[in-house]
């Protein structure tokens, strides 16, 4: 276990980094920004992954997979999209190696190389629409709802694990449409579903709404986001679906005949969510003692560990949790029991408070005589003693009431957090002492949201989708704004 | 639909492109040997990661994460492995791209040249083996059974859908042990795997054996093979599992604290399938008509068409399809209802053909009246009245039997093409003119090996792990031989 974590209130940063690596979520590679995924982290990734590609199945989509590598080429093709796109990406020039003259390493064979450079994906819109040319000919091909698991690169300078890495995993939905109005619900459509998936599974509240001007994705009219909020009141975009009009469309030629059997161009979006989530859920829930993970997102929902002192007491035991858990299988309950003779209790106890376990029953000897459990509580660190009788129901209650409280805390935390200031004198007071989110008139320009970013350091997260309008004066000119908009700094 | 499907016996390679093709299973892309894995194809894809997935956690391993690009210095760490491993890899070199001076396109930027190149990893050992000396110390950390499902690329000149292409789905597991013995058990518990996967899942028998020298993976002691044989008499290597002794332990230095405290070298393992085996599946089954597909990997298992003159005929058999369609679904039968009016019966029947759905109801008026429905069976494409009462049981019961019957065909296709050859005369004659495995007495050289091989384009497939051990002489040589080979011509 070694040493205690940091506290979140001494070092916030420092706490989320020793917590990945000392959970056992994921770890620096040898390869600079890039990440392994540990299994620990991978059976939460899992959880998130089959819950999100049942809900786009339910929604009608399809998976597929297209090329990791993209021709240079393609990036010039979409104008907005290669201007407005961070260039940083891994570029592949040669595809053979041979070993070295002295014979004792690998070298790049100079003679290998590429007529066109390959970038391997950032995002795919360009591969992909490359293919829908090919696919969508008519009105009958429409709509085409495509999604696709896989790992992208974009090569950040700073990295840190899972909020930002050189390669992430992610899905991306990319749709085409008959009409401009179907691409927007369908954009609308799949915010809503990643809303749902924050706060229904990560029990993580968050806010819809669209993206100013300058945060919008490139290549797209409208970028609607769901925009979280950290315990250090640092907001955190969890993820975004664009209404990417008919550029791409445009780009790679992409047309059908409609049912008056004129050629159009067809409306795109796309879609995507990474594992990113996986930072957000860390630092939703999580304290000083460790990870706290939703029940619904948890790789195992209930540990058991035995305390005895005799062979012949962790026997009767062992046959006991054996029992206890067969039941909690059939009822669907994800359950460990951890006998390992190599560690003590408490050692165990610490550990699966880190691993952030929802429920942790210990089973003593007296237990035994008593036909009881103790019962503890990750989220609220509450023991109790409970009846082996019905314990399924009993867990099935409780693990429930954890998802909900999870989110009703959480969701607490953010209400306490959204401040509506007037001034912007306000408005660096509030940012610099509370922090969280600020509800502020913004008078919809490019120029005050750059001013407000370079002396605040705080970004324009959201036009909430629930804003409602009314006159007011921007925060920074003064200048006549028609709704507020959320500002908040972010990672 | 376009044309029809080329014939089998009038160009093999043809068929199997076209229809790969025409079912919507995958496409070239517009990077040179790259595929696009169309949702079709991606459905029976999932299928197989489902099964695998669950298999792989069933016998005690869990999934994890490991980048995509591998520093070059790696690959020169274990000499074999480097010596024999294809270098035809993906090579990055620069992590930038700038607009080129005219505005006009994106360009290379030469400024962001990595100091050391990445590879994009061809398999993972060696970045694995890199985090491993991390994560073991002791002989609790053992044994670690890790796999991991990820795209690699390999830089092959000649490819074909599926079968042989520069990017490739797959799963690679990477286990470490205490000892030589379980490593080897766990080699052949994954072959074992692998052979239960082909058998029950993919109705593929497969012979299990051991490679020789020549063919065993760069860097194992023994790898173990499933060996499939596709209709056009050629085998396919379908899965490998790699003993690979303690040759990347000792290159990536990763030892272990033993019970009695001395430091050890671990024993590794690896072992992997790929969509590779999406070609073995439709190569397997197939026939002119269109894909064939076994009802355990159908997306969809039944598909109801109906027959109707009228609206309101097809309101009344629309009625009687969701009824039945509800039960089915409730059985776990995968069912799709066509009720398209912008393509006729004919059409669909034969778009259901092509696409191997393994049963296809059709329910007209009369039907409705007489309380049945036309059923009509992809694999022998047999068609009989049957009741609707029951509907789901006979339904079952036949999805059952086809998934016996593919495998009991293809078994004894492959039986038949067993062939006991004493000299090379007959080797060759038989080679020629009946094909599939010849099982020869060879005298386990590899001279032999490459000069059968240069001779007849027959390699030798596998030693069977069945093989029994008798006296003879090798079907080139002459040299004593203790048991029987199999070669073929493979893909």
């Amino acid at each position: 276990m070694g040493k205690k974590l940091t506290k979140r209130s001494e070092d916030y940063s420092k706490w989320y980094n020793e917590l990945v690596i000392k959970a056992d979520l994921a770890e620096n590679s040898g390869v600079r920004g890039m990440m392994v995924i540990k299994p620990y982290g991978y059976a939460i990734w899992e959880k998130m992954q089959a819950e999100l590609d049942r809900m786009f199945k339910e929604t009608g989509h399809e998976n597929a997979y297209f090329p990791l590598l993209i021709p240079k080429s393609y990036f010039s093709k979409e104008a907005s999209h290669v201007d407005g796109f961070a260039k940083e990406c891994a570029v592949v020039t040669h595809y053979r190696l041979k070993t070295s003259e002295d014979g004792k390493e690998v070298v790049v064979d100079e003679n290998a190389k590429l007529e066109e450079e390959l970038i391997i994906r950032p995002t795919s819109e360009t591969i992909i629409w490359d293919s829908y040319r090919k696919w969508i000919q008519s009105y009958r091909d429409l709509p085409l709802l495509i999604n696709q698991w896989a790992n992208v690169v974009r090569w950040e300078m700073r990295t840190r694990l899972f909020l930002r890495t050189a390669e992430f995993l992610w899905q991306e939905g990319h749709t085409a449409h008959e009409t401009k109005n179907e691409a927007i619900e369908e954009a609308i459509k799949m915010q809503g579903v990643y809303a749902d998936f924050a706060e229904n599974f990560m029990a993580m509240p968050v806010i819809k709404g669209t993206k100013s001007d300058s945060e919008r994705f490139a290549g797209a009219l409208e970028t609607y986001t769901i925009e979280a909020l950290m315990q250090d009141k640092k907001a955190l975009q969890a993820g975004t679906s664009h209404f990417l009009g008919q550029n791409f469309a445009k780009a790679f030629d992409v047309k059908f005949a409609t049912k008056e059997g004129k050629q159009e161009y067809v409306w795109a979006t796309s879609w995507g969510v990474s594992t990113r989530l996986m930072g957000a859920l860390v630092m939703t829930h999580s304290d000083d003692n460790g990870l706290v993970l939703p029940p619904k997102l948890a790789p195992i929902q209930v540990v058991i560990v035995p305390i005895y002192r005799s062979e012949e007491q962790l026997d009767a035991i062992s046959a006991k949790a054996e029992e206890m858990m067969k039941e909690m299988r059939q009822r669907g309950i994800s359950v460990k029991y951890d006998k390992r003779t190599t560690h003590k209790p408490g050692w165990k106890f610490a550990e699966y408070e880190l691993k952030g376990v929802p429920l942790r029953i210990a089973i003593g000897p007296r237990d035994l005589e008593n036909g009881t459990v103790e019962l503890a509580r990750r989220d609220n660190l509450t023991k109790e003693i409970v009846n082996q009788e019905n314990i399924s129901e009993t867990l099935i209650s409780l693990l429930n009431e954890i998802q909900e409280n999870l989110y009703k805390k959480a969701f607490d935390f953010r209400e306490g957090l959204i401040t509506e200031v007037n001034d912007f004198e306000e408005f660096k007071e509030v940012l610099n002492t509370k922090g969280g989110f600020i509800s502020a008139h913004w008078d919809g320009t490019e120029e005050t949201e750059e001013i407000i970013k370079n002396k605040t350091k705080a970004t324009i997260r959201c036009i909430p989708l629930d804003a409602k309008l009314e006159d007011g004066a921007c925060v920074l000119t003064g200048n006549r704004s028609i709704r507020r908009v959320l500002f908040a700094k972010a990672y």
